[in-house]
């Protein structure tokens, strides 16, 4: 139905962008990224930029913008608790998640998702598939359920959807490729097993100009998921990874002709730190949508620490190209994580962003700022450009002198020398 | 007194290594770090290794061995418990320090560092001029006190001491430099303020040679101190720094000449992160002296999570020469750390150890056998490849199913496909 789809209806962030029309999402984000209007609207229009809009707030992701972080959240089939998620939700946005992934899978999960849209103002992501098998297993679902239920999740209001478009032709490069961990993607498993038990090709793909046509409705962004991510650090980069690059650059090219926003989600999961920067030039040569990266993970041996070791491959990769980062916490490889987790999880890679966007585009003044405060030993000020001044509070505990350096304090000892 | 400094006695490893004798020392690390006694010996006559030894334990450190990791302890004249300083040698032990600095000053310094000696077989650094200050504050502080304390400290059998060797002509720089942050080293603030108060050179220079004569004696290394590092991110290298380094090279060649093993710290503190790789290749360029860096933090607003930025800044001093890392934790600018806070700190840094290894050397096994346990399923086998199995068990809670993945684990999945 291209009708539909490339109708004189303007409707998309792009279709404005394209037609010249300046939206007020345009102007807010030039504000809060210091570019003119024009300057995200041409970004937008080439697809190297996309907006996700919940209520009244914007978050812009791509090109020549501060590096962002999303947060996933979501029960399982073995362990749910909608009172959880909410207050995971809660604590995303407290502590400076830009976006929220809600990818539950047990319990009533239309439920769960309800509440944590009500929960917070952050554009929220789903997948779609998941809520699709959760229903009654990967053995019950069909091509209807699968598109009713992207269609279900896109009318109330979600802000993006993840798609795994696994191929085929993929899994027959996996199935020869001699990797260590095989497929780690929960999302591309369960698209792969259903196309496996039903002999079909993948329904994403198959009947993508419908999907389209959905999201193009409510301008819903597509993110084209990271199914052959490598598992573990000694899996390469290969055949496949590559050839799911290219065919999500195609996908991504026929959505920005629909007037759908893309991003395009590569070289996550586990990547060696000396190949980190490498593997974003390759797609930043290649592709001009948003690059989402989940992690990487640079060791496959910090279990427990993984937002650590997270961490530090998120700022390789963030300052040498990545634009969105997904944040791991401790519990991953481990279990559901606990709302000090997602804290820790989220400081981290906000960390990792802040520290690839200072690789980026130079070293930004909060550090300057914080950095003038702690020379004029003023405390508040220091929480006060902290990445989390509250918890800088509690372990300053107290307003007494600093108990690590106490009268031969540096900065007091040299004042009266150098000043 | 020369005639003592390089008379006949062969006493230290660097003499034994350039007249060819081969000792217990050079074959045990050449065993650890798979090279040949030869090579070991090679580098320790050049410079380029030195062992600290502390019982029947070595631990290498410099060219082409893994990186190494030490963890600060100490107490200050705010606060301080022998009991608490003891405990935190016992957790550094435990969760795999390399070495141990001490750097207690307040309380009876002494028994607490007999107390640390007596809890762990770490190699022991100190920093002499901490204690000589400690004893009356920095104004009834005398050259005899300086000297004394280092010999005393010497004779208890430490590994290891660190001078700072700042010279008036690098004060007077650092007064023109226009820097946010001047000095933030502890040692190195104090031995200006006394070359302040004095009106005198550093005593660390002036009486170099009798200092490494006492160094000589016991075979301890020598650690050259970072007095110049930058406070700030936004403080680059300036020619202080580079000053520093200079002076200290030369220092570190005198040394080597005496028989000493040295070690020079530098590029430690605070150094964007698209500058710390730079950095490293200007030392190795210079200096064939194992690096020791402390950090370096790329940012100045992680107060409460700087182990994390910390960590971040250590894979990538590691991954391009750093030989040696000193550890953050999570109350560095905020006061003396918490037993938690000391394993957090060391664990950041032994995964920032362990990704600049694989950088510098590819990645080793450990990570590779991990992968194949997880991809077996085997929880065991994870739990003894991760870096700290304890908390990965204690994250993992109990022996059920996984709950983040439930029956939709990919790998079970996958398994169905592509096996």
């Amino acid at each position: 139905m291209p009708g539909t789809i490339y109708g004189d209806l303007m409707k998309t962030l792009i279709e404005y962008a394209q037609k010249g029309i300046v939206r007020d999402e345009f102007k807010t984000l030039g504000i809060q990224e210091h570019l003119s209007a024009r300057e995200i609207m041409d970004r937008i229009s080439a697809g190297e930029i996309v907006i996700m809009r919940q209520q009244d707030r914007i978050c812009g992701i791509g090109r020549g913008l501060k590096t962002k972080v999303n947060v996933n959240i979501g029960s399982s089939n073995i362990q749910s608790d909608p009172d959880e998620e909410f207050a995971k939700a809660v604590i995303a946005e407290k502590y400076g998640a830009d976006t929220l992934s809600e990818l539950s899978m047990g319990g009533n999960v239309r439920d769960i998702r309800q509440n944590v849209v009500n929960a917070t103002s952050l554009p929220l992501t789903t997948v779609p598939i998941y809520e699709a098998a959760a229903k009654g297993g990967i053995s019950r679902m069909d091509e209807e359920t699968i598109i009713r239920t992207l269609d279900d999740q896109v009318q109330e209001g979600i802000s993006s959807v993840v798609l795994h478009t696994i191929s085929n032709n993929q899994i027959e490069m996996i199935r020869k490729s001699g990797r260590i961990m095989g497929v780690v993607s929960k999302g591309g498993s369960i698209v792969a097993s259903y196309m496996y038990q039903n002999a079909c090709e993948n329904p994403h793909i198959s009947r993508f100009n419908e999907i389209l046509e959905i999201l193009h409705e409510h301008d819903v962004v597509l993110s084209l998921g990271n199914t052959l991510r490598s598992g573990c650090i000694h899996d390469p980069r290969d055949p496949a990874q590559e050839a799911e690059l290219v065919d999500n650059i195609i996908l991504a090219r026929r959505a920005r002709e629909a007037g759908v926003q893309t991003i395009i989600e590569w070289s996550g999961g586990h990547v060696r730190a000396d190949l980190i920067a490498d593997n974003m030039k390759y797609y930043k040569s290649r592709s001009e949508f948003p690059l989402f990266v989940a992690g990487p993970l640079p060791m496959d041996t910090a279990v427990g620490y993984d937002h650590i070791a997270g961490s530090v491959g998120a700022s390789l990769a963030s300052g040498h190209g990545a634009d969105y980062l997904c944040y791991i916490t401790p519990s991953e490889h481990l279990g559901l994580p606990t709302h000090d987790q997602v804290r820790d999880g989220l400081i981290s890679f906000r960390i990792a962003a802040h520290i690839g966007d200072s690789m980026k585009y130079g070293p930004d003044d909060t550090d300057k700022n914080l950095a003038r405060c702690r020379r004029k030993m003023d405390w508040e000020g220091q929480f006060k450009y902290a990445i989390d001044g509250e918890r800088a509070r509690t372990l300053r505990k107290g307003t007494g002198p600093c108990t690590m350096c106490g009268d031969f304090c540096a900065l007091k000892l040299m004042n009266e020398i150098i000043r």
